[in-house]
């Protein structure tokens, strides 16, 4: 389904008769209106905002792409569940509600250097997967990842969209080392080799060079479209997921908003080609969704700006002379 | 008093064993930093985050700098006072207090186009006030301010502080059309011809070309230096109560953060000269403390990151290898 014109105008009507300058909530008012067009509704309302998180292992890992172990995928889903981690934090201080799927932990994917990630049955049922996870009422949806490694998967797939010298996508991810960052620019060159001529289709690309956080995300950011739940990307790798959908068709994240821009790899490039504009940018790179939680508080403030002010008349404000 | 550097140290020592890769939270690790060193406490607290408001009249709005008739100041302290306006809204997202001051509304400030704004009587009386607003156990504090014709004041003290052409400095405020934008920089560069030769003393200047809001604003940010209190500015006319104390001072606000960056004039310019570096970027130009609320949601989820997350031994996650 595409915006709720109807909506969007109800929504710019009123914002012109609230007790303030035209325009001088900048993008507030923007995100009241994106708000209101994606979820139909002519007064937005974020009464269910939730972050889910995807988490997948990867078998890249192999090729020492990353400084921590491969186990500390499932470690930091235990520090999720004690409550230890950073988007436990932002998502309690804005009052959001957190789920997290453990999305096959123990089976990691194919190297991509080798194989492909998965094979098709798996890639499908992981994106149906993504589709339910986000069932139950969630009226604002953010999304975020978990996966030792997925940063190089990020990287892979960006390659393999966009073309060109690899090594620009390729970011130190968690903090690689030179030695480290030369071993992950050569798995994305490795893989793209061992994939090509088999990348065209977004989907296959998906399958051959994702992982199952990827495919799960993009199953979640359709299932919100036809269930009209605007959707928050977080950083480097949720959008690789999105980079897909916007390959197979360049509408499909009109719904969407970048949360925020990564510092990781070229993260500021990848939003420019997908015409999205990051609500924050303070140089986080750290995934779990922080980033599309934090905005998540900017844009629980934008609906309650537009439908908790007054109008110039129920607050008895003069408007404009002449 | 200065930062505390043994509280510094004792943020970067637990940031480092936070379960994150070090960096991956980027400017909230030093949001948390600076929080320490100001507050003076290892661990930094935000309990009593507060929003004051300070607003003023200004006789230069006789010369047709403003939309709005000066009425509007008032009735928009009757609609702070109401809940109604965007100020309560974010204040309310984010759970902080809300305080605003009524600075002699009903005895304008001089037309800096013709006298000074304030007799030194009345900017000391106004900076003391201001000192005193501050009190009763803020650990956080956001300043904004209302005051029909005070991007003009702005304008006026930017300008008087920095030279050059006036004309960079003034903006369309509320929203001026053409016209009224021409009569706001005659109105500028006119105080400016009159004030000639009395503006090298920075607080002579805040006396000439001023506001009540201003002075206030300006013995606030002092009196938080002096109780440890943080301090987050608004936009365009917070700002330039700041710049008159950077000017006397160029340390006077370390204390400080800039919250946003304002659409309105000059802003970035300024907070550049300030070295200053805000923490939202979202195109407002409201005033109130709107851009200090947001930013304040932000503040408050990054205290929240650097006090709630667990270490890496605390929640058994593997630490990088190598």
């Amino acid at each position: 389904p595409g915006p709720d014109l109807g909506a969007e105008r109800a929504v710019r009507e009123r914002d012109a008769q609230l007790t303030k300058p035209p325009g001088s909530l900048g993008r507030l008012e923007d995100i009241a209106v994106w708000l209101a067009a994606w979820q139909g509704k002519p007064k937005p309302e974020i009464n269910r905002p939730t972050v889910c998180v995807f988490a997948g292992n990867h078998g890249v890992v192999a090729q020492g792409v990353s400084p921590y172990p491969q186990s500390v995928t499932r470690q930091m889903l235990e520090n999720f569940a004690a409550g230890g981690a950073a988007i436990n934090q932002i998502c309690a201080a804005y009052d959001l509600g957190f789920k997290v799927f453990d999305l096959a932990l123990d089976i990691p994917t194919g190297d991509i250097t080798q194989e492909a990630a998965l094979d098709e049955k798996s890639c499908v049922a992981t994106m149906a997967f993504g589709m339910e996870a986000i069932s139950g009422g969630i009226d604002l949806l953010g999304l975020g990842e978990m996966g030792i490694g997925n940063t190089t998967i990020a990287a892979a797939i960006y390659a393999g969209l966009y073309g060109g010298d690899p090594s620009r996508f390729v970011g130190r991810g968690t903090g690689l080392d030179d030695e480290g960052l030369k071993r992950k620019t050569a798995a994305v060159e490795r893989a793209l080799v061992i994939h090509a001529g088999h990348l065209a289709d977004p989907l296959e690309l998906l399958r051959r060079l994702g992982g199952r956080e990827i495919a799960a995300t993009a199953g979640a950011i359709l299932a919100a479209r036809l269930n009209r739940i605007p959707v928050v990307l977080d950083g480097y790798v949720i959008t690789a997921a999105a980079a897909v959908l916007h390959a197979l068709d360049p509408s499909a994240l009109d719904h969407c908003v970048a949360g925020h821009v990564s510092a990781e790899g070229a993260h500021r490039e990848v939003l420019e080609r997908l015409g999205l504009k990051p609500v924050i940018d303070l140089g986080m790179r750290l995934g779990e969704g922080s980033g599309a939680a934090l905005a998540m508080g900017v844009i629980k403030a934008a609906a309650a700006c537009h439908t908790g002010m007054a109008t110039f008349g129920q607050a008895g404000v003069s408007d404009r002379e002449g």
